[in-house]
């Protein structure tokens, strides 16, 4: 619980209303009620600010007028909501120390005012500094680090030679560090395996979601840069580089030896794959569900998966597509013989 | 074993041939012996009728002249089979009771006749209602509630508020409750995470697969209804809603904020995302790798994917569907300069 | 650490160079050092030939002439790189002999010189053959079989009735053998779900990455063959069989029922689904993202993702695109009124 003067102290905002008002907890703009802190960060959302019930609500100078309750006035509502939001967050720690129903390597070096809970196991040479959380289930394994206040939510498998940053996240049933998918086939077609034994390196402040696969290199790291957030059951191939505060959507694969930018945003079920390596530039966005399969050299905005249709206007067009190269001829024939410039 | 009599009370079906066979397992209709029973649903499967060697035959009147064994004769054999078939159903549970080599906080209420296996977290405040299964290796995060004859397979992850309804069934490996993939890029182009205190709520009667991610809401709950069924690594963003009595196929991925009306069925690898909340009407089908950008208010079937071709070919109708839009109004300065109407 | 006359021998390589040099660990062409072996199998790395420090190099005859170093000269440097990689190979083992903190029925038939991690569950008639690694938080289910020198890395779930065979590797997370997704709708629209009591059963040599999903067969089996490499996050729905020595990378998905032929590569983020049982062929290569519907009966490559554009273009050609049948129609008309054959 806080007062709405200690929420525009943290946000640096503008309080018009009652500094004094308690704020309790979050609330969405259409259903908050009292006690709930709201904020008004897109238009689309707007029709609901006459009728919130919430105590507060964090807007621009431009809504104001319309707002019933206690206001906090800030230039971009988003990121202050953002920052005020972590105030409230209830997520349950994992309790100070380190269970006794645990596998611990004594060769594994353990900072202080760890948290570790039950069925976790630690390999040898583990470094854990200090103020690090590994929920129920979780496997460090042998050489990896993880930098203080990371957490590993829980059931996350670490593989050998990992090194993740300062104050990472990693939730539930993520993998890091399983091998790259290397394979020649010999001259029956039988498929040799190439040895990985590179390791992956993660920066600090990224957040990696559930269900992540991002797999050690063949040689040289698998490299993510700080501040980079993972969604949901993203993979990253071997030596794939992901740039400091880039975001990958859910779904979203890179193949191997894929470099994404700085500053990019991959939507989500977007795929990155080539024949060889492939680089994105910094600040490249790509829309959802798009294939990418060579490098992008700007920035901008990119896409690439066609739209929704019936199914049968799909099931035409799409055998229409068959033959595009066809019918491109078809009109340039056209267009020749009528003395068209093409 | 059962039954044929046995059987045919259970599906309501009519019998042709000796009540007292035994069946003692299901069967396909090619490869079934005796003691099996199998059932004719599709007419791709017809062709194996008449040489069965199975003990019955679940099927519909029109096939009974061609089947050489005992047939249970019924409307609809799928759904007959389907009934039929969990009589036959042989997978092994966990023993009655409490593993010892469990870790479960004194906090949390516990029904009756309750079968929880090794290595099993449960947190502070989880309520389990009776008969509740959970396999090896899960955990149940604080505050959440699984309804009674609801099962996780193991090493499932449930986080904190989560609420599951009775007769639920989880596949390994899934995780609840992970944080919705918020952020909120800062002056620096760093990205600030939005707190995600939401829960998920679960209905009855949900299935859901292995190695799904299903987010918490960012305030208000994400919501899975009753009688939803998911297959294997379904992604379910933060704030969806998915409407009682719909199927999502294998890798089908929801973005943020999108709500799935009734009774739909998305096929796999489907992704539905857009720039702002999307909703996606009662009745609606969606082909395999469809990617739904945009709401959809009329119930019936859509599709997007391209269809695969000889890859050189491939090549070449792609290149020229990057310059469609130029097609087009080539073919269109041509009707113009015929007179001819587009 | 092997001096390079041992490596050249195992490989089958001729030496140019001191044959007694040590070779100590691997390294990428561009960032090698002294004691490190590598490797040019690629044009595009041959440009940092000539500078590299690496101590040895496996290349072919033609490259020799720019080599600065000791060579080790092949018909197949890929090939021959892959086989001497695994001499340095550092991945870890579980310790010899069974953990005391495991759950392992007494029906449990464990061959000689197994690995067995801490919260391991072993469940009743499980057999495990000789030199089996099974690393921490995995489960067998009741029945299943791992054949001689499977390893399966940690946190991976074995259902009930899985064959592997031998030195398969599983990566972490992975679940082998969860319910196919089988729904029959009743007469109110509800799912009717169809038990699943096959099992599946995957041949010797298989490497399954993190996070696959391979379900369990509705009657047979679902089949993988020898050798079959599967990278992260594939998913094979029930009854699908997969043919020996064919690799499927990251991300795809095959619905239930897929067949696919021997010496198959299906790369990243590919889905096959119909709306019955689809088949393709030995010898196929399908590109990354693309959706195959239906059975391919000739080996070749394909493909079907549309290419990536800025995203205003994007928009314009994609909104033509669900015209195109519209676009090849007034094409066909324009032809006719001027006498062109189409």
């Amino acid at each position: 619980m806080y007062s709405l003067d200690e929420v525009a102290r943290r946000i640096g905002a503008s309080i018009v209303g009652n500094p004094a008002t308690r704020l309790e907890r979050l609330g969405s703009i259409a259903n908050a009620g009292p006690g709930d802190l709201t904020h008004l960060s897109s238009s689309l959302y707007r029709k609901h600010l006459k009728d919130t019930r919430a105590s507060a609500v964090i807007l621009s100078e431009s809504d104001l007028e319309h707002c019933p309750t206690n206001a906090l006035v800030v230039q971009d509502p988003a990121l202050a909501y953002a920052i005020a939001s972590k105030m409230f967050d209830d997520r349950p720690r994992i309790p100070l120390g380190i269970n006794k129903n645990t596998d611990i390597h004594p060769s594994a070096s353990i900072g202080d005012d760890v948290r570790i809970g039950p069925f976790v196991v630690i390999e040898a040479d583990v470094e854990l500094e200090d103020r690090v959380e590994i929920g129920p289930n979780c496997r460090v394994g042998a050489g990896s680090k993880l930098g203080s206040d990371t957490v590993l939510a829980g059931s996350v498998f670490i593989y050998h030679n990992v090194k993740l940053g300062e104050r990472c996240f990693v939730h539930a049933n993520s993998v890091i560090g399983a091998d790259g998918f290397g394979f020649v086939p010999n001259r029956h077609g039988r498929l040799e395996s190439v040895a990985q034994v590179g390791g992956v390196t993660i920066g600090n402040d990224v957040l990696i979601g559930a269900s992540n696969t991002i797999d050690r290199g063949a040689i040289d790291d698998t490299i993510i840069e700080d501040g980079v957030k993972l969604d949901d059951q993203v993979h990253i191939g071997h030596n794939c580089k992901v740039g400091a505060h880039s975001m990958l959507c859910g779904c979203t694969g890179l193949g191997g030896s894929v470099t994404i930018g700085r500053h990019c945003v991959l939507a989500g079920g977007v795929g990155v794959a080539g024949s060889g390596p492939l680089t994105i530039a910094d600040g490249v966005q790509v829309g959802a569900m798009t294939y990418i399969s060579r490098s992008i050299d700007q920035p901008g905005q990119y896409q690439g998966a066609a739209l929704h249709m019936p199914v049968a206007k799909w099931r035409r067009n799409m055998m229409r597509l068959t033959e595009l190269d066809n019918l491109a001829k078809r009109l340039g024939r056209l267009e020749r013989k009528l003395g068209d410039k093409p």
